[in-house]
């Protein structure tokens, strides 16, 4: 969130900024944003603010956004279709450079610019690539088969959006997309 | 996640479970399991375990989520119309009533079976029909401003799609669906 939001700002020409500014972006304390800061050098200048660029590239830098990751898809479906062609990856430098699905009469189908492979060579290629990103997008009760799967072929980062829990080595992060459990993580709270 | 996992066990037709069986499938501990439900009152017997189905419809009473729940959508473009028709919301009790949409070459068309209405009418629909949760598809820049218009119209609950920071009053809550961000916030532990 801080690297988009000083992106913003350099996009409107803004050069220096205080941490009240910054935090008014982001909605957080200017002390949090001075503690968060803190963990990874010194940035800011009493007084004086932050540098919008020179603070967006060394957190792009310390995160590990400027450069380009590739990424496997696996679950060519109606939702991994969508998944496949959206913008918002490529333009975050996210790319998807292969495509996995169980299902023979989809393996061997073009999706964007790619075609979907067979699920049996989803090992191999990730090795043979390096890919270190898996996104999963198949039916729930197939998702930890193809988690493990993943995690075997030396995935390190998985953004699953199976409806289900998922289980991975410590070494091993996981994100989850599920609209329908964020809302009912709500409901709780409208009950009259 | 509870819930989700006690409804399959109940449709696998398992009467009792312990919470050994129940820490596996969630991938938490027993211990975890006890003093999670232990918020909520004494649903386990010493050394029998829990009732499938009596923890599950309790859960889901104290969770809100045996009734249907009304939202409304705004913002109708692809990733819009896709979430207007994703049956994963309906068959889990969330009925999306109204969508609007500020394009006056949208509003007017069908959505899966509503019409888009004019952004100008959301106020009113909201307040009308007494709904609580509205979900934001829309460009990042407008979803702030869409977002503070939810809410003074009553609005308690907001699952907002858009690719940005949002902020809410204490009393709302809000989560979000940031694939990009989710991935972003991995590849720091990939970097070599």
């Amino acid at each position: 969130m801080y690297v988009r939001v000083l992106l913003q700002f350099e996009a409107q020409g803004i050069e220096v900024i205080k941490s009240e500014e910054l935090g008014a972006s982001l909605y957080i304390t200017p002390a949090q944003i001075r503690r968060d800061l803190s963990h990874f050098g010194r940035f800011g200048r009493q007084n004086r603010g932050y540098d919008v660029r020179g603070l967006a590239t060394e957190l792009r830098h310390i995160l590990g956004l400027d450069r380009v990751w590739e990424a496997v898809l696996v679950g060519v479906g109606r939702l991994g279709r969508a998944i496949a062609v959206y913008p918002g990856f490529t333009s975050e430098g996210i790319r998807i450079v292969a495509a996995f699905d169980a299902d023979p009469d989809i393996a061997g189908l073009p999706v964007g610019n790619l075609t979907v492979q067979p699920l049996s060579d989803l090992q191999s290629t990730v090795r043979a690539r390096g890919v270190r990103i898996g996104i999963v997008a198949v039916p729930a009760v197939h998702a930890q088969g193809i988690i493990d799967e993943l995690v075997q072929a030396g995935i390190g980062a998985i953004l699953n959006y199976a409806p289900t829990a998922a289980r991975v080595p410590p070494d091993v992060k996981l994100r989850s997309i599920d609209p329908v459990l964020s809302l009912q993580s709500m409901t709780y709270y409208l009950r009259p």
